[in-house]
């Protein structure tokens, strides 16, 4: 299978590099009848964009999506849909210089260690440009397990350096272009990423995503368990060095008493599992943290080597994120999105209208 | 693809229950011309075993491998690799009492809603006895990148409740029950699990894998990534809820000029990222690490409901580890290697013998 | 994926040489429920099975199935179902001769070309004895597939040498060792077989495999069509050289006219294609012939070379058909099953309950 | 794995329908450094392009390739190639009168069955417009078989209703509009189509497609064989109903002693195997013939239903190709050379430099 397909029934195929003419992908194995249209993606592809705020790239990208294929008179018809993003704004010469050059950080060595060719504009395949098909993809995946299923995938940023929320409120993280839960912490998040980017440096994020509604009984043993696909969704996405599920790494220190959720007919006492147990949602909310690692490129220069290895400083002048997690809360709700739809209908297809199976335990916790 | 399937050139499939006649595996893909018999199995199987100490599970299980095909005068064919574990321990009389009870924390409620029937026998399927056969194809996977590479995988745990190495030897780490890698801890661990064990509870582990010598190259970009595989290898171990490749979580907190790792012609000056870039090894030690949440069988009772709906009280008494993550280190290095033996024959199949790039940086950190 | 794997949703994965200890497969993506018991795999393996009259080959194994997981209290349960047969009759020494010779017509110069090691003992991995296995899970399929659909999976031979049915009476199949259609030939090919036997020769087949009542939509364009997905069970069989859907290569010489089946309120005019449009079933019944080679083990000296080059005169003295064909007919329809079912899963997937739509025409000729 | 991707290593995922905006594929899993233009696709779209001669469809398309990515400066770069052809010759009204009408022959019924719901315009993803793209993939896979083994992929027309070719010349193959190989027969060939198509009535068509040079060791038993992935390849083109490989159907009624192609140190003493034994080449030529029915699409009136259900006459008058077979060369060549470099891809994979082992038998027939 294609190593830039992701999904067994559900498939999503990328491709396109930053500075190429045209990012896209095809989404197959799509159920028909869903009602989509190119406007459906604006809102999903605008909260990813950059150019929104200072606080992000400055590159502008019009991001339209043009449907080419799978899609009659306003519904999905069971073909591959397939999706195209016309490049507009990309700007080729800021990398000129590091043509020749290994960026610390960046795939440049290892793509040229791996394949002997690379495209460094903007660096070619490699870029998070790419998660911007995924986010038009899990578009498609929210709508259907929404309409069906009443299912809300949705995330926020839950830590920028050592700042964490010291409030929770989902209305709020709309709100602010930090997608934080806490409004009233905005001010200080600014003041931190204004004198960040003034310093030309850059910081790292955490993300969390749930899913609330999800039924019981999603996920394939073994190797198909659903946090096993969250895992590998989740570090797919650019820049991401950890994935947790539920409780992650808190529950090396717990106690087992603590850990097991216990469960009444009123719901679990608790949600230290994420919504999975076994590899198998569990009817609980699907929790999942993501780690980001701070930008590589940076305006202060540093070391590194040249195509022919020679040291050399490197000084990466193009427009980037100081905090590339602040534009991935809609890619980790999208991968969430599509692990989830995908899982859907394998469970459909191996078990059928198995699933209603009494006793059903409410998913909030009691 | 089978969901109890792993890998895409060097494919695992693994069957058995935790208390039918035997478990075993399908190996396909194997490169012909390994030297292998059964009796190489028997060392990793040993370091996973249960009751070697007071510490795990008092399940003996002879766990004798016997090869059914795929190898003939000693030495793979290239067709597939059949392995049999004959199921020698199984004492399902432990589990009557709950085969009308969901135990929390387990996958007992998540399997009845999924597949409306389940083996309540240890568990059935989801059973950690499963992993048995993950160690042992990860044998033939060990063999292989150490032979041909030089690619050493080993493991260690890393911390168990608040307990953390204070100092760091490999050597010490196999001369311990715990894979602990200070042996001047030993006796303090020894300690806290005896009042672990006779208070009834349970706790968690942080394991740590590395792989040295691992060529830059490896990993396929965008979805067939070495830490996507890495992560979905590691999250799909029973009680695994959290996976790090690098810096993992601690890169929330850096800055990119420290997390960067700056590279000069005697090597990269730092190793945050765990010896992948962009889903593509960098030649740099690849490192993992895996949270292990405690054990949730416990003889501890707790509230929970059985397949009727009614509230019970549940007391697990069936042979258990008081910290399941003290058997799990050949099972990461066994899913580590496996990872790396399929990235490595994926590699060879497009790139060929591409690879072997000028300037290739030392692995060591300079 | 496993090369040794067949199937997506429902994946059948084997394993095991022909003289070595055992041949095996894992059924995995099976529903939960279904009822089944090793009793059930006697009928089609003793179908399938050599030494039960004297026109086929006389090793006489026993094939009996155990049933190694996936079934608990004679259900299914949705986890990997693991059967083995133990193999009792390998007579490897008749094969001493031939362990340096390249047999003509034989897999042997190509594995060796391949993996640069063989297993020559029955032809190790490439013997027909692996069929056996699908047989087995094929049986699980038809059950499914009955019980589920009412849909009845059977063949029959349809040629052998220039021979004929002159006429043709489902009944009549299983009365005779042929598969033959026509009870009043019986004696004649019994005549033509023996008269081959004895000239120490061997002829091919033509089989036919049929499956009534298939619900109209089974089948995934593009690349996962219905009768793409046929094509490819079928060749993979040994000693397979040709496929045809419905009226296959006597295509060729139809008009267009004659080709098409008309449609009417009460069924196809005619059923030309074999059941499947574009693809996917219309449903009709599903037809498709398959042409099996003369077996190439014969008594008749023949050249070759041994593995040193060197020019050798090869006679094979083992056991083995005269028409390898005459005992395929449960081996294709097991492999008819088996795509039946999996496309049905991988409808259910997609489409969930569409499919009954309006109008729908009857399966029957009108 | 979507059901529009073919190949395992080598992965060609399609999307587009007859009358929507584009058609386009991603190529992936391809080896960097392959040298590719846009103008390297022309030649053989022209060969497989309506509007060549009187003898196809009359419909005019463009046919320009648009390479989106995976290309930089002129060479492959190991990223996934996105190829686009924008439709710029639909003529959806031709359509307006079936839109509510099954057409005989063609995947009207069967679509709506699965579906409930399809595109009509031209048959929709149906329609052999999708064809274009395998070409166009297949342009790729035929210059890297080229360049790195000297394997040439040719086909041609082997039948025509009852006409079979009186001589053979490849060079003849390519300067007529039939693809035959038998320069004499070309006006009589032109005749018949001349009346054919004046009846409005279509024919059926036998291809042949043959690969020298083939090393030996490719292909992968048991489920992932040569001949198997073949035989799903040439299956999956629109109007193929039968596929044969070397002597096919013809091994019927051959015996073993005839059959069986007998091996010398200067070569095969015969080719019924077509090239393959076990699943695996034998270096020897692999040939492939092909059955195409007559197309459905005719101007002479027939029975069908319409979509609520209510007997009607239909006639298709848009623009069809009498026998569409003749325009299926380049498709059949395309198939075969990317299940080819899939193959050689997938052996590299597990085999590495194994393969050239000695003996090794030349491939021309002795």
């Amino acid at each position: 299978m294609s190593s830039n397909s992701f999904g067994k029934i559900l498939t999503v195929t990328t491709f396109g590099e930053s500075h190429g003419p045209a990012i896209g992908c095809v989404v197959d194995g799509c159920p028909p009848g869903i009602v989509i249209a190119a406007e459906d993606f604006a809102h999903d592809l605008q909260r990813r964009a950059t150019g929104k705020s200072r606080h992000t790239s400055q590159r502008h990208e019009a991001d339209e999506v043009e449907i080419l294929s799978g899609v009659y008179q306003g519904k999905t018809t069971g073909t591959p849909i397939g999706l195209l993003i016309r490049n507009t704004d990309a700007r080729s010469k800021d990398y000129d210089k590091i043509v020749e050059q290994f960026r610390p950080g960046h795939a440049d060595y290892t793509y040229w260690q791996k394949y002997g060719i690379r495209d460094p504009r903007g660096g070619g395949r490699s870029s998070a440009r790419e998660t911007t098909m995924r986010v038009a993809a899990g578009v498609i995946a929210k709508k259907w397990l929404g309409e069906k299923y009443g299912i809300v995938v949705r995330g926020h940023v839950a830590q920028i350096a050592d700042l964490r929320p010291r409030a929770f409120d989902w209305d709020a993280v709309e709100d602010n272009p930090f997608f934080w839960p806490d409004a009233g912490q905005v001010a200080e998040l600014e003041q931190f990423l204004d004198a960040l980017r003034k310093s030309g440096d850059s910081v790292g994020a955490r993300l969390t995503v749930v899913a609330d509604n999800v039924p019981p009984g999603w996920g394939e043993p073994i190797y198909g368990k659903l946090d096993g696909e969250l895992a590998a969704a989740m570090m797919s996405i650019n820049a991401v060095k950890g994935v947790e599920i539920g409780a992650g790494f808190a529950s090396v220190a717990q106690k087992g008493s603590e850990h097991r959720d216990l469960m009444t007919a009123d719901g679990f006492r608790s949600n230290h599992a994420g919504g999975i147990l076994g590899g198998i949602s569990s009817g609980q909310a699907i929790t999942c943290s993501v780690a980001f690692k701070p930008t590589s490129s940076l305006r202060l220069p540093g070391e590194t080597l040249d195509t022919e290895g020679r040291a050399v400083e490197v000084i990466t002048t193009g427009r980037h994120d100081p905090c590339v997690g602040l534009r991935a809360t809609p890619i980790c709700e999208a991968m969430m999105a599509l692990v989830l739809m995908d899982q859907a209908l394998r469970h459909r297809a191996q078990c059928g209208d198995v699933g209603e199976v009494f006793p059903r335990i409410p998913g909030g916790v009691a």
